[in-house]
């Protein structure tokens, strides 16, 4: 099935947003097996959505329509849907009286301007919004079924999964179900764990599962799409290709599926009733403001101490005298966090030191990174070098920085080699 | 002129990545006076290419074809681009010496694969790429002038920035000289700031003065694009405009064209020999990380501490006792923002202290913020609600806290109203 993704509105053309709606699109249609095949964005002008949409229609088969359904003078969806499929807009009681309750629900008396939301081509198929005021539709223009979906992220989000992608894959003919397994590592390269995991689709011999990649340095998101009759045919499938990309990536899976590296250490963390302290020099707060906004986290993040001198940190954790100099050590680190442990009263705490390289910013820029963790009963330390700009370095550090601490946490090894690292 | 942006590449067609050349692209084109009126995104395929470069022959006038010059076998766009312009593509011996030299520089050898991107349609023109390996060229299909640019964002940008809109320009016949200038605000806004500046337009009357924004939360852009015959002229229109604007919003205004508004606080204490000192609750380390990671603030971001509980913050700022129950104060905040200097031994030390609600996120949830920046001789606090679910809460202290700061060290009033809070 061939579908392709319209965007319109003035903000997208023009880039004053990043169309970040269609990238969300594409990858859920792709994760349940649906491939899109062109992409069109055009502005709120009558002239071009008709021939966007008519062109569109002698292309594909499907088509989704984002943007244009609010209650201004510029959202023209609705008008120019029911001209290409050369009918009118009649307005939709049904819709009227479920956006007066929507405004009475939260006490206010429903804008004229908003009746427009309810005018809808003749023929068009309600699609519901159950958190918005703008009306998805479908109907068909030409041969292809267009959907038109709201502009508002969480509707769209909302009403693609739970409306749209089940009416494609009907429209399909994939009479089945889908699942999507993810894996979420930080150390390996894209091509790296590719080459790791030669093989593993094979597993299934009768091409149901899929492996893909989703690579957001530092972090690398490995998906398996499973195909199968009903859900336990799907489960039968997936578990031992799970097992096996599991066995093989090993230590470097941090998280799977909705979870993430920072929630997954808060986890161990309050599992043992533990607290922590972060000490931070370059990364300058960032590894803290990964932990701190997550719900819980008021419990257990303790402490965070940062400063961009050595000799600062070093008084800040209650230390005394000058931290010593020449290359920045391992032992360095280690001193930092047993003392930020003691200061803070924290069962556990990280310190991540970094000496930058000197000069502007570029491309060979580098820095040298010495961590630290001390616990009630172990210190536990590493050193690397990360190479690749001022923000990659940091990025990296960041990231470094917390999975050691989930290493140390589940009692697996923290300086185990990175494909990100130089020597 | 129309002009329309192809977006080529599998990466962005199945939304692996967000495609963040196109707005870039467009905005660029808008801000010199150029607008873009139809945006296509197809993937490394042939027949669809083609087809994409066809039918925008036949829109446009002008065509950004972006990405697909690379050197392996799923780069296409110089063999479409001969396919659709009735030629064939021939050896560039020029472009060939080019990547040899530029590997060479690198010490390196320039792998086998590489001679492709050497390989352009006979009538190309060849635009500079002075960063990369991918040749960038001109052509005309049908009636339209296409230019093929890089996927590497950084090539991109230096490619349609010295190269492409030059030539846009002149094909354009805008003989003009085009100044955009910017200015940043926090606190207003976008409607609020369009009332505010109704009118400033048409200080020039001949309509060669343009207002525009681009607003994103907390921070708003107000640019104003000017065209004139040459650099004076335009300096000339510009002057009364850009004095107006200041006037009209005042305070609000935290920096201008390329400067942030950590930049700006940065600069002020480095101006005055100051260094500084952040206490931070539920934004967790995220306003120093704004501070942190700027050339110079080594020697000026002297010390960051942060805790999700006000307890363990007070003793970590080195406060005996507890702090005051009850709700939150300005006192309160004054009372950590001088312990935290004297501490730190920083000359000036800002304290952002939020109570947020309790309860699941919602867009009803909304936080109290208190503030204080201590300095060598005085200290100013702030109170502030705001409201808009947990990021939105967070993301707006962080902007209070810096711009209250920046307030603070030019002598202006901290506790000014803003549109984003409740009282």
């Amino acid at each position: 099935m061939r579908i392709e993704i319209i965007c319109t509105g003035d903000e997208v053309l023009t880039g004053k947003i990043v169309n970040s709606n269609f990238s969300y699109m594409a990858q859920k249609l792709e994760d349940v097996g649906l491939a899109v095949i062109w992409g069109t964005t055009v502005g709120d002008d009558r002239e071009t959505l008709l021939r966007a949409f008519q062109q569109a229609s002698e292309r594909a088969d499907a088509v989704i329509v984002n943007g244009g359904l609010g209650p201004t003078v510029d959202d023209l969806s609705q008008e120019i849907a029911a001209q290409a499929a050369g009918v009118t807009c009649v307005l939709n009681e049904e819709w009227l009286t479920r956006m007066e309750d929507f405004f009475r629900r939260r006490s206010r008396v429903m804008p004229p301007n908003n009746r427009k939301q309810a005018m809808l081509p003749s023929c068009a198929e309600i699609i519901d919004n159950p958190i918005g005021t703008a009306c998805g539709f479908a109907l068909d223009i030409g041969r292809a079924r267009f959907f038109f979906t709201p502009g508002v992220p969480r509707e769209l989000k909302r009403m693609l999964e739970e409306q749209v992608i089940p009416r494609l894959l009907a429209k399909s003919g994939l009479q089945t179900t889908i699942h999507l397994k993810r894996f979420h590592s930080y150390g390996l390269g894209e091509s790296h764990v590719d080459a790791l995991l030669a093989g593993v689709e094979e597993l299934v011999p009768d091409g149901s599962v899929k492996l893909g990649f989703r690579a957001h340095y530092p972090q690398l998101e490995t998906k398996l799409t499973v195909r199968g009759r009903d859900i336990d045919d799907v489960r039968g499938k997936l578990g031992p290709v799970e097992t096996e990309v599991r066995k093989r990536l090993g230590n470097f899976i941090l998280a799977e599926d909705e979870h993430t590296l920072e929630g997954v250490v808060l986890a161990e963390l309050a599992k043992r009733g533990a607290t922590l302290a972060i000490a931070e020099t370059f990364t300058s707060g960032q590894i803290a403001a990964r932990v701190g906004p997550l719900p819980g986290a008021e419990t257990i993040l303790r402490r965070g101490v940062l400063a961009r001198d050595l000799r600062d940190l070093w008084s800040a954790v209650g230390l005394a005298g000058v931290p010593p100099g020449g290359e920045l050590t391992k032992e360095t680190a280690e001193t930092v966090a047993e003392a930020l442990r003691r200061s803070s009263d924290a069962s556990h705490a990280l310190a991540v030191l970094i000496d930058v390289d000197e000069g502007p910013d570029r491309i060979e820029f580098g820095g040298s990174v010495c961590l630290a963790i001390a616990g009630p009963d172990r210190v536990a330390s590493r050193r690397s070098r990360i190479v690749g700009g001022r923000e990659w370095v940091r990025l990296g550090a960041v990231e470094l920085g917390l999975d050691c601490l989930r290493r140390y946490l589940q009692a697996l090894p923290v300086d185990e080699r990175t494909d990100f690292e130089k020597r």
